[in-house]
C-alpha cells in the first residue's frame, strides 16, 4: 500500500542548483559525472529503490531476522535475492575507487542514491552502508596487502563490512572497553571479548563479513589512547583469495529493536578470533574516525529518507481522504467532503516535510560534494576548505538531519489521523525506523558536543569563518533580486543569531564548560536551520534566475520561491528562541543534585 | 526491570499548592475529600499501580489481545487477574456519585490517581478510562432506567463503556457515518453498521460491555445536524437487572497497531443489534461531547502519564551508567567514568521532562477541580468561570499535553543510547505508547481548531479573558517576592506574545478563516506555555511562602524555584518564536496545488 517514487527532479535540481556539478567536470573523480549519466543512474537506481527494494520494507518490519542455534543469521525473506540483484548490477561500486573495481563516481551521486535506497529500505540499505565506511578505514589506513585481500570483494559487494565499537558497558565512552587483542606469533593478534549493537554483524547475505573491531593490546595505556583497530574476517582468506577457516568470531543473540527489524543487530563474541592490525597500534580510534565521519553522513541521509517516504505517503494520503469542509467553504461541492488537502494545519505539516526534506537534501548533496573535494579540488585551498566545512557539518548532517527526519516522520504519520497508528498503513514502521537514527553513531547529544566541544574552535575557528564567509557573500548577492532579497534578509538575521549564539559560547563557554554543553543542543539546531537555510537560499536563487530566464518549468520554480518563503516565516524564528535558551546557561540546569530528579 | 514510583509528594504539593482542595471543604462533592483521606488514597492507588499494573505493562505490549474465532477477545496474560482486584478494592468508584455506588470523591483525586494507573500501565488503564466517560454521559442523557440499568453495575467496574464514533471512511468528520439506527416496534433501534478503532470494545475483563454508539435514524438529515446516540449492550439486560441475550454486535477484527497492544483495538460490526436512544434524536454529537471532553482531559493525562515512567527510568539509568567525564573535570575520580548526570544535555533532556510532568501535572489537576467547580462551586459566576476555563483549557490539555508527553518520551528514551531502542529496556514502548494520545480523541490539529476556531470567540470570548485575568493578577502579587519576581515577569512576557497573538487573530482570522488555521497548533502550543507557567508560577509562589516559613524540606522546595527558572529559561522562549511563526499567516501555507507536493 506505501508508494514510493525516487525524487529524482528535486534531486537532479540540487546538483545542478546547489552543489554545481558541472563546474567540477574537469576535476579528477567527477570525469565520469557528465549530466547524462548521473541522470541514467539517478532513473536506474530510484527504479531499483522502488521496485526491488521498497516491496521488501514491511516484509522486514514484519519478519525480522531469525538468529539458528547454530549462531548463523536468515534475512527477512526476498533480501537474499534482492541483494544478489543489488551485486549484479553493480549498484555497491558506485562511489569505490576505480583501481579496486568501482566506478569512481562522485560521493555526491552515490549519496543520492543512497537516499533512494535507504527511503525504500532502511534495514536493507544498512547491510551496504556500513561496507562503504569500512572500505574507507582500509583505503586510509590498510596495509598494501589488506586492501588488496578485502577491497574488491567489499567493493563488489561479495563481502560486506561491519564497524565493532560498543560493548555492553560502553558506548560513547569507548576508552572504557575491554576487548582484548593478544599478538600471535605469526603478527596477526588473538582477539578475546564481546560487542554489542553490531549492525549487520552476522547474516547470509554475503559470502564473507570484514569486521573491524576496537580492542586493547596487552600493555596498551589506559582510556583511549590505547585502542587500536583490527580487521576480523568471519572467514580467513587464503592467499589465492579463496575462504578459508571459519574465525572464532560469531552472533550470541540478535536485538529486540523498536525498528529495523530487517536489519540483523548483534553481540558478537570474539573467541580469540585471528585479527589483523589496521594502521599504527593504540591509534584506533583515529582509523574508526574514518568511518564513523562516513557513518555519520550515511546517517544523517537515514534522517532525510525516512521523512521524505513518509511525507510522499502522507502528501497521497491528504490527496486521497475527504474529510471535513475548507474553512473559506467547499472546495469540491459536489463531494461529501474536501480533500485533507484544505485544512491549514495539515498543509503546517506538509510544508515543513516539504521545505525541510528538499533543503536537507541539498545540504546533504553539498556535503557529500565537499567530501569529493577533500580528495580532489585543484588547490591545497580549496582541499583545505572542503575539509574544514564538512568538519564543521558533519555533526549537524547527522544530528540536525535525524532530529528533523524524526520530526517529520512523526508529523506525517499525524496526517493519517488514526490509520497512521495502524501497522498496515506503514507509516509507523517510518517513524520506528527513523528513530535509530538520532541515536546511533554518537547519540545526537554527542553530535552536538562534536561541534560545540571540538568542530568550532578547530585551527582558530577556520571552518566556521568559512561558513560564515559563504553565507555573506551569497547573502549580499542575493540581496539585489526582488525575488530573493526578502528571503536573503531572513538568512541574515537567523545567521545574526548564530554568530551572537557563538560569541556567547565564547565567552561564557571558556569560564564554565558546563555553559558550552549546556547550550550545545540548541546551537546544533541553530546551526542546522542557517545551513539548510543557505541551501534555500541556493535553491530559490536559481529558482529566480531560471524564471528570469523564461524557463519552462515556471510553476515548479515559483514553489521553490514559495517553500523558501515557507522556510522563512515557519522554520527560522526558531533561531531567536534557541538562542535565547542557549543564553540561560548551565546554572538551573546543572543545580539540583541527581537525587532530587528522584524525589518526587 | 523499568521502575516506577507514584509521585505521591508532588501531587500532594500540587493539590495543596496549586489547586487548594482545601478551600473547596465545604461545597458538595469535596466534603470526603480530607487530607487524610486523599493521602491515603494517593499512598494505595499509587501501591497498586506500581505492584499490581506495571508488572503487566511489558506483558501486555509483547502479548497483545487475542480474537479467537468466535469473536471473543483474550486480554493478555494477568489483566482478567488485576481486574478482578482493581474492582475488588473499589478502584473505578472513586469520583462516580454515592447514589450510584460511587465514592463521590473530587475529579482532582481521581485524575491524580489516574495518571498513576495510566503511568504504570496505559493499555490497562484504557479499559477503565472510557468507561468514566461513558458512565457521564448516561448521567447527563439517559433516561431514569437507562441510568438504573446501567450505571451501577459500570460504577463497580463490573460493566465496562465504549464510544463508537469512528467508521472506515470518517473520524473527524462524523456528519459523514453509514450506521444505521431503525426504529423497531418496542421503542428500541436496530443498530447496523461498522464501527472502526473501538478501544475496548470487546474483552473478557467484564461481564458486560456497554457500547455508546452513533447512528443515523432512517429520516435523519444530513451530516453532523442527523447524529444521534444509542446504548448498545453487548448482552441484553433483564428486567431483574441479570444479563440476557447476547447483542448482535461482535468484534470482526483486533487492529494492529504501534502501541497500547495490551489494549483491544476493535473493528466492531452491528448487524441489526438493539440499541436505545440517549437523549433526543439527532442530538447525539452533543451527547458524545460529554463523554468526549471528558475522554478528551484523560487523554491529555496520558501524556503526561507516559512522560513521567519515562522520567523515572531515566533518571535512574543517569545515575547508574558511567560514561564520560565531566566537562568541569572528573566529579569521581575513584570511578572509570562519571554517571551521565554529570552531561549538561542529559540534563537538558532531564530538566526539561522534570519541568513539563510537574507543570503538566499542576495542569492537569488544576483542570479537574474545574470540572469539579462546575458542578458545586457556591456561586453561578464561579460555576460558570470554572466551565470557562476548563471548555477554554480541554483543547490545551490534550494537544499540548501530549505532544509534550510524546516528547519527553523520546528525550527520555534518548538518555538511554542505544538501549533506549531495544525492548527490554522499556523505554521504546513508552515512546509507542504515548504517540497514540496524540492521535486519537480528535487529533491535535483538531484541538488546535477546537481553541481557536471555537473556544476563543465563545461567548464573547469571556473565557479567554478570564484566563488573561488570572494570570495578570497572580503575576502582579508575585512581582513583590524577590523569590518570585523574575519568573512572574518572564510569564508576563510570555503572556504578552499569547495576547499579540491572539490579537492578531482576530484581525486577521475574519477576514480569511485560513490565517487562524493555519496559526492553530501554534496558538494551542503558546496556550500551553503560558497555562503551565502559569502553574509554575503558583508553585514558586508556594515554595517561596513555604520557605519564608522555615519549611523542613527546604531542598526540595529550593528545587522547585530552580524548575521554575529552568521552564522559564528554557520552555517559554519558544512562545516568542511560535507568535512569529502565527504571524506569518496562511499565505504560503495555502498557494501551492496539491499535486505540486507530489511533482519531484
Amino acid at each position: 500500500m506505501p508508494v514510493y517514487s525516487p525524487p529524482v527532479k528535486d534531486t537532479r535540481f540540487v546538483l545542478d542548483a546547489v552543489v554545481r556539478l558541472d563546474a567540477y567536470a574537469n576535476l579528477p573523480g567527477f570525469e565520469g559525472a557528465t549530466p547524462d549519466l548521473v541522470s541514467a543512474v539517478l532513473e536506474e537506481g530510484g527504479k531499483f529503490a522502488a521496485e526491488v527494494m521498497a516491496p521488501l520494507n514491511p516484509v522486514g518490519d514484519a519478519q525480522g531476522c531469525t538468529r539458528h542455534a547454530d549462531g548463523s543469521v536468515t534475512t527477512p525473506d526476498g533480501f537474499k535475492a534482492a541483494y544478489d540483484q543489488f551485486v549484479a548490477a553493480g549498484w555497491p561500486t558506485l562511489h569505490a575507487p576505480t583501481e579496486f573495481g568501482g566506478q569512481g563516481l562522485p560521493s555526491a551521486v552515490a549519496t543520492a542514491i543512497g537516499e533512494y535506497f535507504c527511503s525504500a529500505n532502511h534495514s536493507f540499505e544498512m547491510y551496504h552502508g556500513l561496507t562503504t565506511g569500512a572500505i574507507n578505514s582500509l583505503l586510509v589506513k590498510g596495509t598494501p596487502e589488506q586492501k588488496a585481500t578485502y577491497v574488491p570483494k567489499m567493493v563488489e559487494g561479495r563481502w560486506t563490512g561491519t564497524m565493532n565499537l560498543t560493548e555492553p558497558h560502553c558506548g560513547t565512552d569507548l576508552g572504557l572497553i575491554k576487548t582484548k587483542a593478544v599478538p600471535n606469533a605469526d603478527g596477526s593478534y588473538a582477539i578475546t571479548g564481546t560487542k554489542i549493537f553490531i549492525s549487520a554483524g552476522e547474516h547470509d547475505l554475503s559470502e564473507n563479513i570484514i569486521h573491524l573491531v576496537l580492542a586493547k593490546t596487552p600493555d596498551a595505556p589506559e582510556g583511549s589512547k590505547g585502542i587500536s583497530l583490527f580487521v576480523v574476517p568471519k572467514f580467513l582468506v587464503n592467499a589465492d583469495g579463496s575462504l578459508g577457516a571459519r574465525n572464532a568470531v560469531s552472533c550470541g543473540s540478535l536485538e529486540h529493536k523498536m525498528g529495523i527489524h530487517g536489519n540483523a543487530t548483534c553481540v558478537m563474541n570474539y573467541d580469540g578470533a585471528t585479527g589483523w592490525l589496521v594502521g599504527e597500534e593504540n591509534k584506533g580510534l583515529a582509523a574508526m574516525f574514518i568511518m564513523m565521519n562516513d557513518a555519520r553522513l550515511g546517517v544523517g541521509l537515514q534522517g532525510l529518507a525516512q521523512a521524505e517516504i513518509a511525507y510522499q505517503n502522507a502528501v497521497q494520503y491528504a490527496r486521497d481522504r475527504r474529510q471535513g469542509r475548507a474553512l473559506t467553504g467547499p472546495a469540491d461541492p459536489a463531494e461529501k467532503a474536501d480533500t485533507l488537502f484544505v485544512h491549514p494545519d495539515v498543509r503546517r505539516m506538509l510544508m515543513e516535510a516539504k521545505a525541510l526534506t528538499e533543503g536537507l537534501r541539498a545540504l546533504m548533496l553539498w556535503g557529500a560534494v565537499q567530501v569529493d573535494l577533500t580528495h580532489h579540488a585543484a588547490t591545497e585551498e580549496d582541499r583545505q576548505t572542503a575539509d574544514d566545512i564538512i568538519s564543521l557539518l558533519t555533526p549537524v548532517i547527522k544530528g540536525y538531519g535525524t532530529d528533523k527526519g524524526f520530526e517529520v516522520a512523526v508529523n506525517c504519520q499525524q496526517v493519517y489521523g488514526g490509520h497512521g497508528y495502524i501497522v498496515e498503513w506503514g507509516m509507523e514502521q517510518y517513524v520506528r525506523d527513523a528513530r535509530i537514527a538520532q541515536i546511533y553513531e554518537g547519540a545526537n547529544g554527542v553530535q552536538a558536543m562534536d561541534l560545540v566541544g571540538r568542530k568550532l574552535a578547530q585551527n582558530g575557528g577556520r571552518a566556521l569563518q568559512a561558513f560564515f564567509k559563504i553565507i555573506a557573500e551569497e547573502v549580499a548577492a542575493a540581496k539585489g533580486n526582488a525575488r530573493t532579497n526578502d528571503f536573503a534578509e531572513a538568512l541574515e538575521k537567523a545567521n545574526g543569531q548564530l554568530q551572537a549564539a557563538t560569541m556567547w559560547l565564547m565567552q561564557n563557554g571558556m569560564t564554565n564548560p558546563n555553559n558550552a554543553g549546556a547550550g550545545s543542543h540548541h546551537y546544533m539546531h541553530m546551526m542546522g536551520i542557517v545551513a539548510v537555510g543557505l541551501m534555500w537560499l541556493r535553491m530559490a536563487v536559481a529558482a529566480a534566475e531560471r524564471l528570469d530566464a523564461g524557463a519552462e518549468d515556471a510553476a515548479w520554480l515559483e514553489a521553490k520561491l514559495t517553500t523558501a518563503r515557507f522556510y522563512a516565516e515557519r522554520i527560522m524564528p526558531d533561531a531567536g528562541a534557541l538562542r535565547r535558551k542557549l543564553e540561560g546557561g548551565a546554572e538551573s540546569l546543572m543545580a539540583l543534585p541527581p537525587e532530587m530528579f528522584a524525589d518526587r
